[in-house]
């Protein structure tokens, strides 16, 4: 069997399995610690729908059977790019059975087939919260989905992330208030701010769109504003445009940004160059940094949808944030950024004595188990020394010694870091909480996580 | 959007996700108090290895771009079937990192593009464990397998599994001993015995394979043999029949059977019916069942594969069994026999008198998350009324109300189903364990529990 790997679809060893499997329990937490429920949506979806709602550039998986049955029609399909359409039609799928506001996490594989590049993966994991109201949806929620990422992140061993929010209204309101026609426009061309600067945005608004002079000097302006708390209010009306929408986008973004006010500054931040590429986002837009490594982009992103999901007269508008799980877990490992403390669940090894003995090391990893502690038994009679080379080649902490084993009866214990012997009892001996399970140390951020409460950098 | 359910491809509740997730937990914690480390690998295989490796009638997906760039060559991809052969192609493309025998579990979703039916998934969960050696891999692990998935499904509530083991070498061996040469089509023919009897087999033997009578005879007989211990070494010697292939395959069936002994009576029992499909396999092979529904067909299958992983020069056998999650929770949820306390992970809906006072709700939030205590703060300022049948409807055990709302200026809780309201301190108060998570309840095994020290059927 050749092997070849694919470029875009990363694997990661054992080791970084266990973080990356750790940083999911991890969020699993964090999202049910404010009610979110679990679920989880097929891998495929109608091609007509995921066409309908993608961005136009958005590379697609087709997926068909390699040997149809004759007269067998089947609808076409593709792997989902994101969780919120698929997330959108399981709501109207089950819009009967559901209790609305329907909170829900979504941690699930994603494909993109983008041309691979460092930080960019074709497949990949997300980790999504959303709510979706029946006919309305409080701002409220608006507000309450940077709090929560906010928390969630401070929980992980990752570094600091500063959360960006903007509003699709103000921006709109804006534009219409200079006499923009082409509001998508303005806004992909804006989007590039930070890929192309001022001058190739410029030159875009006025050669292709075809904006006058000013009211590319007005984009701009907007496009620059970035504050810590509401003041982007005052600098958005010194630019004289005014427009209903524009100050009900104002009014919403004020109201996400004040119920932010008690973390601590910078963590949820007012960013009007926000405008995300996504055609579906109908209101507040987030984006997340890393706050000392902007330059990587964007490690979380999401917003208001008021249109994505509706069936017949009923709406179910919606909000939500994804997690670029893999994303983030690619930049940390090539950063050298997270580690784990062994690559192993295993605990302790059981040395095998005979074959004739096999029953006694086997009692003795049984119960082991019964108390949580993870092992293994030699899988064959060799010498000791073959066996604690093995344990010590796995990075397995520790070698017992049945008692069958000694002359003197006793079941010894060898800590293979420090080559010490102990004797133990089989019946009580626990190893110190630190070498139960394998730990993962990360990027602490004392200052932050003291704030939040959040103590510990490792999961 | 329109909603297009797709055969075969389930989705479950919220309360089904949460069974789903639970039971996954428990495997990963039995799994790892074994020693098995954890891998994912890529949704995506290259089309030639999924060929090359499944079964003829194997149903494949194929995957591809749907805009393809010009001059772009890629290699054809298919979705993965299974996880053994993905994880045969990651041992071969990391064999100079690992550490072998290397014992990994790996639990994914896989596709299948089979005729979907009742119990039959496009789309689905499995769990899978396996051992890999290199050039070499005792048989110990072959006896070890049945062992864990012992433990591991009495660990989940499940119903009481019986694990089946035969051996191919055993099959083949006496398969020869009695002069057949394509040994391939009698095992395909018998495997078929379950489902079209006796004369069905006979028939597609003599007329499609060319066997003459005393052959079919033969190879009926030794399929007939089922013992709960070694007894079949003798029924099958009575049978008369001898080949080396044949002794070795009973001297390792001996050795796996016998390794089960302490187990309660039929719970790892030798089968020689049992052929298993896949081509790959080479010795051992299993396939459990309910021991109560052995109609509903196999619940975990694997086996013994020699030459699945090779490299040049170097081998690397393995052994494993995979547990057909998806296969299992749809049975159990279609019998109703598995439920969930509550449909969300929330314990506590923190009431909200009114937004000015939305700050004492969302403190007393923050500490009962600091100890735990997953909850909500309602989203909008309602009657206390409306507040408590919202916190019915969604099954939430309790609602908080601050001191900030009531005149005696103390913390109240109320039980949501009982409606008794108690004095509360937010600094300190802790639910019922019972109330704390959604609690999983299933199938119960008593007898069978007791005797594998995994006294409860919750998770």
């Amino acid at each position: 069997m050749r092997v070849t790997p694919i470029s875009g679809f990363p694997e990661w060893s054992p080791e970084g399995r266990i973080i990356e499997q750790q940083m999911i329990e991890q969020l699993r937490l964090s999202f049910e610690s404010f009610g979110f429920a679990p679920i989880q949506t097929r891998a495929l979806e109608p091609l007509e729908h995921l066409l309908a709602k993608g961005e136009t550039d958005k590379e697609l998986y087709a997926v068909q059977r390699l040997q149809a049955e004759e007269g067998e029609s089947e609808p076409g399909l593709g792997l989902h790019f994101d969780l919120t359409v698929p997330f959108a039609r399981y709501v109207l799928e089950n819009r009967g059975k559901l209790q609305f506001p329907f909170k829900r996490y979504q941690i699930q594989k994603v494909w993109r087939g983008e041309r691979p590049q460092r930080g960019r993966y074709r497949e990949f994991y997300q980790a999504d919260i959303d709510v979706i109201g029946r006919d309305r949806l409080p701002l409220h929620f608006d507000a309450e989905i940077p709090l929560v990422l906010h928390q969630v992140l401070s929980a992980l061993p990752v570094p600091r992330v500063e959360i960006h929010v903007n509003n699709r209204k103000l921006i709109e309101g804006f534009y219409r208030g200079i006499g923009v026609d082409d509001v998508t426009a303005v806004l992909r061309a804006v989007d590039k701010l930070a890929k192309i600067g001022a001058d190739g945005v410029s030159a875009i608004l006025i050669e292709r769109v075809g904006l006058r002079s000013e009211q590319v000097q007005q984009c701009l302006a907007l496009a620059q504003i970035r504050t810590h708390d509401t003041r982007f209010v005052e600098q958005v009306r010194a630019l004289g445009v005014s427009h209903p929408l524009l100050d009900e986008g104002l009014a919403e973004l004020s109201f996400v940004i004040e119920a932010a006010s008690h973390l601590p500054e910078g963590a949820v931040q007012a960013d009007l160059a926000l405008a995300r590429g996504l055609d579906y986002y109908t209101g507040t837009v987030y984006e997340s940094f890393f706050a000392d490594q902007p330059e990587i982009g964007a490690v979380c992103s999401g917003g208001r949808y008021d249109n994505l999901a509706s069936g017949g007269k009923l709406k179910f508008p919606g909000v939500g944030v994804s997690i670029g799980l893999t994303r983030i877990l690619g930049i940390l490992f090539d950063q050298g950024a997270l580690s784990v403390s062994r690559p192993t669940p295993t605990c302790v090894l059981v040395a095998l004595a005979s074959e004739e003995k096999r029953g006694e090391s086997t009692a003795v990893a049984a119960a082991l188990r019964a108390r949580g502690v993870n092992c293994e038994v030699f899988h064959e009679r060799k010498a000791f020394g073959k066996q604690i080379k093995y344990a010590s080649r796995r990075s397995i902490p520790y070698v017992w010694f049945t008692a069958g084993a000694s002359k003197e009866r006793v079941h010894r214990l060898r800590d293979i870091r420090t080559g010490e012997q102990f004797d133990v009892d089989p019946g009580t001996w626990m190893p110190p909480e630190a070498d139960l399970k394998p730990r993962v140390t990360g990027v602490s951020e004392p200052s932050l996580r003291a704030a939040t409460n959040q103590g510990s950098s490792s999961i």
